[in-house]
């Protein structure tokens, strides 16, 4: 017998209908004998309704209040979720964040999960129930309501898993896996039985968005193997834990790309200590991300300066190297918003020595120029011409066989 | 300074510009130096809303269950109408019935309330805010959700008032006060400024639903004041406290009916003692409620026995009847449930003699023969056809000259 702790996301549990097939693969797992705890997020389109109704009152709602409002959507599901499960004959019971109890600290809308008290949990586990419990949500210190973010659902079910040393925690979502790359992009991409929490945190920071991403540091941090699954198809979804002998031995797990980049250049600036934080300091009190970065100390003991941005922060950022540049007495400043990221990205890396030289030799060999590299132990990344992100990615796909399972 | 608990109801808060009006009268009132404290229900055709995506699910919600769903409605109000004045420049802070926290017996669906614990309401007021409170719902001892029935709300604001030691408890509804009688009935029935909590009860369980009777007994029993006001219409509306030497100095404060009545005569019963209980015990151990009792005894010393009961109990209780008729032996049963009550109530009749007397030559001017006759110490009931209802309001409307200020 297993503790399994599964989490169903807004589309999953869209309509009533949808709320009763859950509460149909929730009694399917039970029937194998397995404890199952439910985390649920709001029906799809509800956090929405209940933000137009406070847009509809103000533009500057207080993110305390905010957080009471749009905490309703996930109370709604656990008490439907409950009543569709007791209908089927399966004992249950709902919590709230604040009644599990999921402390948190107090940055409403964004709060962050100091500790969870699970003792309500485990007497209902001991007495046959299926536990639902309101994802996204939590309870500070001084009893207010607060919210982890949008799609902290993941989240909820990830940390209660670790509370609770769950077996595994499944995550049930519209896609049935995590795949080699976008199959949008590459028809042939393949879905991954296996990937390191490692990979999972490159592949999902760079645009594979099936997980939240601090949901699966949460789940490499507490050692929680976490499966992706779909709620509408049957299948294994992918499976997400630590290296493993087990693990496929593949050199790659995946191509991530991101469509969305921008990079600025500074060019000849007179190389000092403390340049690099002269030049991103500024950037970065904007709030401004930056994603890569890449120095050259130019012969005349200047240096240049590349980094990248999201695209929408391009124009903020160029207006504030413009300025540092001025102030460094730096010869030029360019830049370019029509650029892509691809990353490849596998813990096979570490021990494989060759592959950024057959990532470049691939891109040469369809004319794709490389603008910039970076490179960390288990993921290398260019930036090219936006132009070139399908070829580039589908060439690498097929030069790595990623459409192929490993052995 | 005051303290005044407010109270709207669904219909006030039905859409986001009713709850700025809302916010736009609590302003007003915290203007005037006073701490306020706002009880709200939830936005109009939310209930239902949730109720209907239960039924979807079952026929049989779990209670506990049925209650994490519909408390969802008031939270999502306080959240709102703090966002309304918080926008305004008034600082509010919302509570769940569990924040607050008033603590409830674990009868889900109609609790009651045990004990109201304010410190963080106290805390608030004390730093200037306007409190804002979820109506109908606490939290029972085990931390789960409760919800005190449907209108509950009334309650939730008057045993807050009652806790807080409030001047004033002000219930705001679409009606801007208790009226002498039904001014659909009769089109000059005059709007009171004052009625004691004994009156209210007789009137309010007689068919004047302005008020949940269980939150005029509790204001009563704690004596809080109770203002029952328009949230739509300017006006001072209708003033619910004890009897003081300031209240109108009016025989009859008020005239209800109740169009949905049912009598049931047994007749010609063997006296004996017990024999009352004999008759009324079972039709009350199925749950059927009965509300006039009269009895004579016959000169054969056989007694005769008649009672009334919400039409839609009628035949239920005809049947009950029977069956107790052959085991007393008692010669026959009849019934109607073509009859209506009318109600004469007025704290005045305690020092007048003859009211009751110019009632019934008031109904025999009509024409309008009486069938059932009950008092009490502020309250005069009869019963009779249901065709007369209309006439005889009204005759004993002018006759009591309610239309007319006393004094």
């Amino acid at each position: 017998m297993s503790l399994i702790v599964q989490k169903y996301g807004g589309t999953s549990v869209g309509t009533t209908e949808r709320i009763g097939n859950v509460a149909d693969k929730v009694a399917g797992w039970r029937d194998k004998g397995n404890d199952v705890v439910v985390v649920v997020s709001a029906m799809s389109g509800e956090t929405n309704r209940l933000i137009g109704l406070a847009s509809d009152i103000t533009d500057k709602p207080s993110p305390r209040e905010m957080d009471v409002l749009v905490s309703t959507g996930e109370q709604v599901t656990i008490a439907l979720l409950c009543m569709a499960l007791e209908q089927r004959g399966y004992p249950a019971r709902s919590y709230t964040g604040s009644q599990v109890h999921i402390l948190t600290d107090s940055s409403f809308s964004k709060a962050r999960i100091l500790d969870i008290d699970n003792q309500n949990v485990q007497k209902d586990l001991s007495a046959g129930r299926v536990v639902v419990v309101a994802g996204f949500q939590g309870v500070d210190e001084h009893g207010s309501i607060t919210t982890l973010g949008r799609g902290g659902s993941d989240t909820t079910a990830v940390a209660l898993a670790a509370a609770l040393k769950a077996d595994e925690c499944q995550i049930y979502t519209d896609v049935d896996g995590v795949y080699t790359t976008d199959p949008r992009v590459v028809s042939d991409a393949r879905r991954l039985n296996k990937i390191t929490f490692e990979e999972m945190l490159e592949m999902a920071s760079l645009g594979s968005k099936v997980l939240q991403i601090r949901a699966v540091e949460f789940a490499g941090k507490y050692n929680v193997p976490l499966r992706v699954l779909s709620s509408f198809e049957e299948g294994e979804g992918t499976l997400i834990s630590y290296e493993d002998e087990e693990m496929e031995d593949a050199l790659i797990s995946g191509i991530a790309f991101n469509r969305d980049e921008a990079k600025l250049t500074i060019l000849g600036v007179p190389d000092q200590p403390g340049v690099a934080h002269k030049i991103l300091g500024p950037i970065s009190e904007a709030n401004v991300e930056v994603d890569m970065i890449v120095q050259n100390i130019a012969e005349d003991s200047t240096t240049d300066f590349t980094f990248t941005v999201h695209r929408n922060d391009y124009d903020k950022a160029l207006d504030i190297l413009k300025q540092s540049a001025d102030e460094l007495g730096a010869r030029e400043v360019n830049g370019d918003n029509k650029i892509i990221k691809i990353s490849l990205v596998g813990v096979g890396m570490r021990s494989h020595a060759g592959i950024a030289s057959k990532m470049f030799e691939t891109l040469a060999g369809e004319g794709i120029n490389i603008r910039m590299i970076s490179t960390s132990e288990i993921k290398i990344s260019v930036v090219v011409d936006e132009k070139y992100l399908e070829l580039g990615v589908r060439a690498l796909h097929e030069a790595f066989e990623l459409e192929k399972s490993p052995q």
